[in-house]
């Protein structure tokens, strides 16, 4: 009888206790067989390798993106996945052209120079011969403002760098980048005829880093970025000559929408196949490097969760979805069209989706995110896998965002979560011909793929 | 009476609590302070740069070391340490020499082919043809003590990789490098005459990784370290060609001794100037590359512990002693001089001793290791400091070991700490030509300057 009573005593003291669940050596060691399958079975790096040397940049909508859909949507079959698909959409397509310049003209200084620079994505073209004005420095959307339309036919060069004293490289990017996404819409709108801004990087290279900027219905004037030490060259000699002129050329431009897809691949929950554990990354790369970090990295590894749950053979309760998304970059066009196919699919709930779209390195934890209501005690519980996670590194849970395109679940209740990599070197990268393969180290890649697949692996188990 | 009564209860809390002492705002604010500038003053960057890129390799001894020492010390001076001096030692001095090679003779497969390899250190020499012989494998030095005197007159070939599957490399090298440390002398006991290595890193190209292998009173044979690939080619030919020979040649060579130094530079303490907290690095490296991450980093890092302290105006109780130390890599000689003047002077108490030995990326913590009896409450302590530490990603402080020249203070009764840096990347460089300085990433370098300053400065304020 007393043996009885212990055992539903601790039968209730199981349930009542999730902790108590999910500290159980079957966890512990089948996190460990996940993490040791990562770093010595996993097809992520190869996969990567193969996306960029063999494909290479993959701009939403152009043929190399449509490869690159086709590619992994084929490594998911092979793989085992029970469904594959793509799921069409259109998106917006602008074309880089062949010539961007920026040049110092006549500086009392040093003559003629050319700055390194790149345009940013929707810039408008300039007529052949380029735009020769004068500048006007701001290190702010607000300086602009005050400013207003003493701008007029001017260039405006925004540079206010990304703040170095902020541990997480995310933070001081968050600070800048509205210099590059609303500036040069706003400049144009106090009548600019053309905008230059320092590239979003902590770098102290002179490599220039691109990214979307966006002009809504106002007219595109051109906008490039400048590399670091180019900004800080040209701040020195407007110091000293305030009547300094620069000459900006390129022949981007706007194409007709184009067809890009959505790579959405399931292994099929045994109990609760209805309910839905999305791991994403997104496909799209901007035009240059080779699309390495942002987000190769986040789809190889998205990929091969499904990977590890297959070698080890862990049947889930739920459904494991990996969807890699199209046009983050220019547009979430791909998030948007899924999350309207999430929300129209009455019979599926979208229980959790977990995305890695911060860089290939070392991960050191996730970021949460969902509406009040869906919240409940999902991050709680969570944090009571700490203990499992901490020795993979992964000790940072923290509510508070998640990732782009996984954000567009969260009207729909989904708990998210964005794969927190080591933040320093990113930005060293982004956006830049610098993002390439051998930028990325293989075992770096794989513990964010036992990352993912060990959260995964609990959420499917445990719930929230 | 009731406030009094209510400022005494709380005043023997702080007292009895050193938690609570260590959370003061004023910590905080402090610590923030140190990472602020580590981020955006520190000089460990250039200071690096310059060791890296104007002098180079430094073996201890060389004249590249001492020009390592007295540009270090020079630098410390500059940053106003109290006290700077060199401290004199005579080290062991081998040569490289020109030739390193190690070549498959006439494979029924592949005919000749040269393998990438280099010497390790104090590897004997061959007559000038190279010795040509037959090969045995092993992938332990308890599998070649099993076949004892059959490996006589043959070369031997350890060949076990480390183990992938930790997630910490150190522990992955720590249970590999006997092959390369002890492997060619028990070798040479049973009759080997020469031997070749497996390359300690888990990177899968074929760059060869030199370190030290250890003959004491044996007569040396030739031992070199061959690229993991050309590793992997050899065990596969020796599956299919057991009677493949190899020829291998060098004509490194022992030189007299030679005398190097330890660089020591203090902050005097204004409170308990005897008490002595030691922040080190070594100053020699191996004679290929630059030494970027082992150890030019955690050199740079903790002459900035000095450096944050002067530029910050935070005024130590303790002296703080910056120890730079000699022929780390091929003896220790400098750590154990330096230990032996510790033991000697009877004047100082050596409180504690940190070391940045294990490369310049992003720090997760530290180790902690004492003899048990000076333990006493220290490590609990440390640990009450995690909160503040935490955000800047130190989050990992656990007993267990140090690093190599401050582990000779330990029957001092000093508390020593290593720190932690992210291991993933650190064997991909170790000892190896690409141990350059673009391959140290400034941010990363400068948040493990911080994470030392930090330490110190909570150490110095509150003791253990």
């Amino acid at each position: 009888m007393k043996n009885i009573l212990q055992k539903i005593l601790f039968a209730s003291f199981l349930l009542a206790s999730p902790f108590a669940q999910a500290q159980t050596d079957e966890d512990v060691e089948k996190v460990a067989d996940i993490f040791e399958t990562s770093l010595t079975k996993s097809s992520a790096y190869e996969w990567l390798r193969y996306l960029c040397k063999n494909i290479g940049h993959r701009l939403g909508g152009s043929p190399a993106y449509t490869a690159a859909a086709n590619y992994t949507a084929q490594m998911l079959d092979t793989l085992g996945a029970d469904t594959v698909w793509l799921q069409p959409l259109k998106v917006p397509y602008w074309n880089r052209g062949q010539v961007a310049k920026v040049r110092i003209v006549n500086s009392q200084t040093i003559g003629n120079q050319d700055l390194s620079c790149i345009a940013l994505g929707f810039s408008g073209a300039t007529p052949r011969l380029g735009i020769t004005a004068e500048i006007v420095e701001v290190k702010s959307i607000a300086e602009l403002e005050k400013l207003g339309n003493k701008v007029k036919n001017k260039i405006v060069f925004f540079n206010r760098p990304m703040d170095a004293t902020k541990v997480s490289t995310f933070y001081a990017y968050g600070g800048a980048v509205d210099q590059r996404s609303s500036g040069p819409r706003l400049a144009a709108e106090f009548g600019a005829i053309a905008c230059v801004v320092r590239s979003m990087t902590l770098k102290q290279d002179d490599v220039p880093h691109s990214g979307m900027t966006v002009f809504n219905n106002v007219k595109p004037i051109p906008a490039l970025a400048l590399g670091y030490q180019s900004a800080d060259l040209l701040a020195e000699l407007l110091a000293q000559e305030p009547n300094l002129r620069l000459n900006v050329q390129t022949d981007c431009s706007t194409s007709p929408e184009q067809t890009a897809y959505n790579v959405i691949a399931d292994i099929r929950g045994s109990e609760r196949p209805n309910e839905i554990i999305v791991v994403g990354g997104h496909l799209d790369s901007w035009d240059i490097g080779e699309g390495a970090h942002d987000d190769g990295a986040g789809c190889v590894q998205a990929m091969d969760v499904l990977n590890l749950f297959k070698r080890l053979g862990i049947r889930p309760r739920r459904t494991i979805r990996c969807v890699l998304f199209a046009n983050e970059e220019n547009g979430m066009y791909g998030a948007t069209t899924y999350a309207e196919y999430a929300k129209n699919n009455k019979k599926e709930i979208h229980y959790a989706a977990l995305e890695s779209d911060a860089g290939g390195h070392s991960p050191r934890g996730f970021s949460m995110d969902a509406v009040p209501d869906a919240q409940k005690n999902a991050f709680a519980k969570v944090q009571k896998w700490r203990e499992i996670l901490v020795p993979y590194g992964l000790y940072d849970l923290q509510a508070g965002s998640s990732a782009a395109d996984v954000g567009k679940l969260r009207e729909l209740g989904t708990i998210l979560f964005g794969l927190k990599p080591d933040s320093q070197r990113y930005f060293d990268f982004h956006h830049a011909k610098t993002d390439i393969f051998e930028n990325v180290n293989k075992r770096e890649l794989e513990l964010g793929a036992g990352a993912m697949a060990a959260m995964v692996y609990l959420i499917d188990k445990y719930g929230f």
